[in-house]
């Protein structure tokens, strides 16, 4: 009685994928980066799947330890060779200029050029993803084979951007729930031309709003939050950090959720006990499609913000083929064909899973604490007292499903004599050998009947 | 030197024992129900062994979530055939009558007969025990052998019961101890003619209450209730839970003491941690003649009530031959001989040292707590200073038994050290991979000398 | 990067040995005991390497259940056989005497003599250390293969000792670190030649006091104190425990240094969980040169008095060729020879070790927890993208060293995400299956950029 999604391929999920592929292709070839007109045009563009509030802080405001930094706004970026022959172009792929460089026009030597050329030895024909934010700097990324092809003599390296006083943006907003504990749900848009660690997390994020709004019931309220990675989680914090240090119960940062591996991995918060560590632990116990990863592995995204000691909300991160294990990352490599849209679902999929456990997974309230309640006045108990022991239940006795009604009536006597305010459902149904989504529908029956109440904990 | 009682066999137990015999005879017929005389009546034949006092508690009455039912008084019940046969008749066995059968005296078809008809396909040749406590029903047990044998045509159900306004009674007494910290031993009175699953508690209490009557020293307060199984002892926690609350340091629920198995089973309290599961678990380690269960095989006896969240008491159970778990139980099969009166002597046994242990469980205060004590002068200390290790101990050395001194010396200091608030004795017996048991000859020495003393925790 | 210690064969260590090696000849054959002038002039003697405060209590004081003892002055002793044979000698060894006797001048029978003669049988030509403190007594120490030739006959004893009113005395001393939490060693002077078991203590003690000294930095404040065993320490815990209990955050009782072990031993304190001893877990997980043992093994020196109930100081043990587990423990045997200089130089280096790990075990601040502080401005970031995973930080990539970089960050972001003033540097440590040495480095570069600070608990 496990709870279980449908399978993404028996379900028809073709009206949610043509949208989000539309969308895909309208984000990608943008050239964003953690500030500036590529970013703002991106979350206007996600606001056709998610009602965000965009909001922007100045440029040059301290957030914490940190400054916001002028916008980069690039023009366009060409690396001439002494044959004028073009090597590196903007136009082709934002890729082209090191994210974040500073003007330059000029001619130089290969000797004095060579310094500001990235390439990949490994990969020699990708181009690299390469950035500059906070020490000024230039740069062309280039496939290797290109670069080993590279002439002798004067290159003219042009590229027009300028760094002007504006804003860092984000956007967010929340589906109100039955109590206003929240769930976060935190991506990034901040990379130029990429797929799975960049456009993955948005686009998932946006499938799970349509699907929560769709859903029955919905306990918490859910935030959805997108902002540039690091700096805007940062500067988000310095917004609402107060608020989500009160109202939120969990949290998961949306990373990295397309590509080939068929895991979904969960990497813990940094307390490492939250609630939703827990849940997840739960399933890595009982299935094999997560994996669940320590948070003191460190490297990662907006979890780090999130979790930082000042912080430290149960906030874990959620990813499917993870930044920096497989070769294409932050490369030209990462594209629609390595991400794959049904990858995209099946992480959907999993993730609304874990969701809609993790709003049973809470601390309840057992509303006849003083005994067992009297389940037969409530139509809760088998009918055969066989089954109850030897506990002088309530009814006559005749044949029945013997296995299934007994088991019932277990789950019942466990969720009621546990709900005590101390034990959430995970340690509820661990007592057992059961899962939060075996004891799902029991919590239900039982709250039907006012024999349970969910507490805010 | 762990403390053991002695074999019952080895001992003279044949004074007790045909006490029990005797009262067990007359306790056997009496068709006992949650309320009503043969209730009332086995109280009082209990009465001989434990002076209880018997309280009732109006038919009517709200008890947390339930209601006191009316007393059931049955008279008479008898089937009888087309043939003028009578096939179930509640003179031969009170288990004829489904218990708390309401009023008939009416002519039926064999098919409208039959529904009420109750019998085990396993058991061909055993009466079932049935009870249809809180709906209205009324109906007769008989072999499985006799049903498929019924004949065809009219049956006339006479069954001369009635339901009156009365109430529930049960029994209670305490022992006093040098603190009015409290033990709870409970158990009940509510089936018919049941064996195992009936008397075996009841007769375990009585023999238990002499024991402990005759202990040289009694620490803590006993408390003996018996009372109808569910409805009986959520009555009694309706009355005495505050009370409970406030002085119980442990219990046992008394049930299924007899039968063929040859281990105790303890069935852990619902905190899973109380001071008796880890006596009992330090027990289980060093021994095989207990098998301890989780609370959250959820079956079960009044630990249910007492450990229901309102109350988590620190109850455990105590059961030989466990309900269920024998094709004999809530059958006529379960009676004098399946229950066996060795097997319940056993089991005294058992309880006896469990409680003896429990007494010196607690947690003690080391009275010279700022250093080690100077043991010499309290003739504490073995006399060879070799045994001391390196600390300069008190006296001459002398050749002696190295062995048993060595120990000695290290059990006192070992018991000094941790009696400190903190740590209860089966805490500090671990602590040298040893059990209360063997602790228990140095405690009494060290209260002796007014090195110790135990704490109210 | 673990911090190590030199190898001491290594370093030139001539200095410090030559003039402990001549210290050790100066008290090596003074008759000490648990008061008295050997005790006084071995005080004195160690203020040459330790400036100590010595101060004395006066015999008859009460001291918890104890009271001081008066001084003992013993002037000669001699044994002298019916063939005028000199048998014992105190002249010869002061071992000869059985500390602490009574005086003596009396003609006896063999038979009346025996109970007064001490020898070893498994060890027949070593003369046996023998005490008899608080009970008044007298002997005769002398080997065994003596024993068995003497001849029949009377004997004339004479011990010229007398029992004065006068005081016990200690020494102590603390070098002043960057705050007054204390670090407290402590060892005991009361054995007569002895040398593991007695002097090995002392001059370790002397060593280490030279080489903090010499530390660049030095956090704590460490104690030093030198005492008669067991009625010293409890006498300095009468007078200083409250202190004590107060500053401590963790201590060593130095014992037994010398000697054929390969390992040190370290005894954990009562609490078992003190920092010192989650320090030493983590050093024996990784290396092979510390074996831990138990508090419960009960035996041992003042650290039964650091750590009694009353005091319950976090305060362990460390010997390397451990009292009773040699046989020439408590003999003639445990001499220059068995000790070993060069035994104790090691000693000393691992324990040097031990404490410069603790010196950074604590607990500690991040002062920028609001999110990751920004390592670029403060450089302490590794100058490559690619190795900080996908968090847009803050500088141009270029080739470097890969692993150690990546590494080096991961540290820098271990520290900083649980330096939240609940966790210390062991557990830190340990989240990434590192060792408090292995983030030695990381730690004073982050207190050198200000970005971390040590908490006082």
């Amino acid at each position: 009685m496990e709870y279980h999604e449908n399978d993404p391929l028996e379900t028809d999920n073709s009206n949610e994928l043509s949208r989000i592929e539309r969308l895909f292709d309208e984000l990608f070839p943008i050239c964003r980066s953690i500030t500036g007109p590529g970013l703002r045009k991106s979350l206007r563009l996600m606001q056709r799947e998610i009602p965000l509030d965009i909001e922007g802080i100045s440029s040059g405001t301290d957030v914490f330890d940190w400054t916001i930094p002028q916008e980069w706004h690039v023009h366009s970026g060409r690396l001439v060779g002494p044959d004028d022959q073009v090597y590196a172009d903007f136009e082709e792929t934002n890729l082209a200029v090191v994210n974040y460089s500073e003007p330059i026009n000029q001619q130089l030597l290969f000797s004095e050029l060579r310094p500001h050329l990235y390439s990949i030895e490994e990969l020699p024909q990708a181009t690299p993803y390469i950035t500059s934010y906070y020490e000024r700097n230039w740069g062309f990324c280039i496939p290797h084979d290109t670069l080993v092809e590279l002439p002798k003599g004067k290159y003219r390296a042009v590229i027009d951007s300028e760094f002007v006083d504006g804003e860092l943006n984000y956007g967010h907003t929340v589906l109100e729930g039955e109590t206003d504990q929240e769930v976060l749900l935190s991506s990034y848009l901040c990379h130029p031309s990429m797929a799975n660690n960049e456009l993955s997390g948005p686009l998932v994020m946006a499938l799970l709003y349509n699907r929560i709004q769709e859903w029955d019931e919905q306990h918490y309220t859910y935030r959805f939050v997108l902002c540039p990675e690091t700096i805007g989680s940062l500067t988000y914090l310095s917004r609402y950090g107060d608020h989500l240090q009160e109202q939120l119960v969990g949290g998961l940062v949306l990373t990295c959720l397309g590509g080939p591996d068929e895991t979904l991995k969960y990497k813990r918060s940094r307390r490492g006990d939250a609630r939703l560590d827990r849940l997840v632990d739960q399933h890595e116990k009982n299935r094999n499609d997560i994996i669940v990863r320590s948070f003191s592995e460190m490297f990662g995204s907006d979890e780090r913000q999130y979790c930082s000691p000042g912080f430290d909300l149960p906030v874990g991160q959620v990813a499917r083929t993870v930044y920096g294990r497989y070769p294409e990352y932050h490369t030209s490599g990462d594209d629609r064909e390595f991400m794959g849209f049904n990858s995209l679902l099946q992480s959907v999929n999993w993730i609304e899973e874990l969701l809609r456990k993790f709003e049973y997974a809470g601390v309840y309230r057992n509303l006849e604490p003083h005994g067992e309640p009297m389940l037969s006045k409530r139509d809760l108990f088998p009918t055969v007292s066989e089954f109850a022991g030897d506990s002088h239940r309530d009814k006559t006795s005749s044949e029945t499903d013997a296995v299934s009604r007994d088991e019932f009536l277990k789950r019942i006597l466990l969720v009621l004599q546990y709900s005590d305010g101390d034990h959430d459902m995970i340690e509820i149904a661990e007592k057992r050998d059961l899962t939060v989504g075996e004891l799902l529908p029991i919590v239900r029956r039982l709250q039907d009947t006012d024999l349970l109440e969910q507490e805010q904990i």
